[in-house]
């Protein structure tokens, strides 16, 4: 099965909710903490909302700079956090955002597609060009793999890069969408997506309605729900009947438990949100 | 003292020789091998390489993709690599193109300029505009680190994005060399460059002239000399009177014994390229 067609299984069967594990080692309830090495800590954590949210979410999304930020130890519970997730036949998104050509992109890919952090996805940058995508290829190809590439980001910093005007009549962002439609056009799934998506973060209504349109083959990874201020209705506009993206809440589920005080209880609370955000969007969908 | 100081300072001494520490396991000769894990070997080589052309070189950069591609025990051998470099009171410039915001960007700074995998410099990516190099500020406002961010490379790729022109008349490198220029114009060193500069690959003569021209108190990090295909004539045009950049060459320095089919003399005909390559860009300088 082409890891894209898992993933809109995923979805059609759970909902659009990608649990984003990027934890903190402040993130983590003393309870958990007690006892354990920073390392095992993190993983525990991790197990725990993995555990309490596998059923109502898409998949996974591990943000590897939470974990290399502490070492080899932080990237210790980033492989056992990945193994876990691999052993339950969850989808992981390796948020990992390289980007680098040739032999260092192959480099890369055989570091996050295969070995102590194999995923299912990874996401990559495309400042270098095509050159820095194209190395992955072969993984797409076969379909076991995919990517969600930088498109259009909901930073105000956007606007520096990803949104100047070319010269052509696109913005730099529609560029590479459309280079990013042109390489995947020969892999899409049955689903009718590729396994090369778009990270797109939502931004206004006109822009969402023509992103949707206008790349209709690319399967999206939505970030910034929550804490990060995008509404269920933001995220239905970049949606196809509820399917064709995934929709990433990191803070907003890891740490829901803070919000009613209890620590104790966090996995239960990550659970609540997870489901909360998930029939949020399906009633926005409906709209 | 400044970093970009000491860096400048080191070209004046030594040259503007930059090791790439691009170490895959093929490139280890059996000899060092033998008895050793995977990790040691490749810590072993890189010792012996750092030993024999640290006095004629600026500095070392270690590309983590090839330490990442195998897992926990390569980004073992990268940890001690930098240790060791940072025992010696060598400039590290850590090739890890990074490019993320807000909270993900200060864990990327957390784990590359501190801890475990502390290095002078790092490479940064700057697709999702500039904060994605702002969290980075505050290492380089106190002198102490420094970054190259990606604004004009080589491969055929940069014209899918870095060459676009925008409608305002620049290309996309261009406006995010003025960006980063504007960034870092207060804390410009004692040497006139500034600890944000930019990795500027040899492209062409008149291109060449006018970004050394155009960005003066930037230093770049030039790579693509030898195995890439840049020849000293080529990268004196990035330099000024010798200095304000570092040029980098990883396989034609790491594997320099292949020419002459001497593994058991790998460190030493490293030493003789790197001291070719040194000096061959000293004349084309002075012409």
């Amino acid at each position: 099965m082409n890891i894209i067609d898992k993933l809109y299984d995923r979805v059609e069967k759970r909902g659009v909710v990608c649990v984003g594990l990027d934890t903190a080692i402040d993130y983590v309830p003393d309870h958990i903490k007690e006892g354990r090495s920073i390392s095992e800590a993190i993983f525990e954590f991790n197990k725990q909302i993995i555990d309490a949210t596998y059923d109502v979410s898409a998949c996974f999304k591990v943000q590897i700079a939470y974990y290399e930020a502490l070492g080899l130890e932080g990237l210790n519970a980033y492989k056992k956090t990945l193994d876990y997730l691999r052993s339950k036949d969850e989808i992981i998104i390796a948020d990992i955002k390289r980007g680098d050509i040739a032999a260092t992109a192959k480099m890369y890919a055989k570091a996050h597609l295969e070995g102590d952090f194999e995923a299912d996805f990874v996401t990559l940058s495309p400042y270098m060009g095509m050159d820095s995508i194209e190395p992955y290829m072969p993984y797409f190809e076969n379909g076991k793999k995919g990517a969600f590439v930088l498109v259009r980001t909901s930073n105000p910093g956007a606007d520096d890069i990803e949104c100047l005007d070319v010269t052509t009549g696109k913005k730099v962002f529609e560029v590479v969408a459309d280079k990013l439609s042109e390489m995947s056009k020969e892999c899409i799934g049955e689903c009718g997506y590729a396994p090369v998506g778009g990270v797109i973060g939502c931004t206004h209504v006109e822009e969402g309605k023509k992103i949707r349109e206008s790349y209709n083959n690319m399967f999206f990874l939505i970030p910034g729900y929550g804490a990060q201020g995008g509404t269920a209705e933001d995220v239905a506009l970049y949606l196809k009947d509820g399917n064709g993206g995934v929709v990433n809440s990191s803070r907003g589920i890891l740490l829901a438990y803070k919000k009613v005080g209890k620590p104790e209880e966090f996995a239960a609370c990550a659970r609540e949100e997870a489901i909360k955000m998930r029939d949020a969007i399906r009633e926005a969908v409906k709209r």
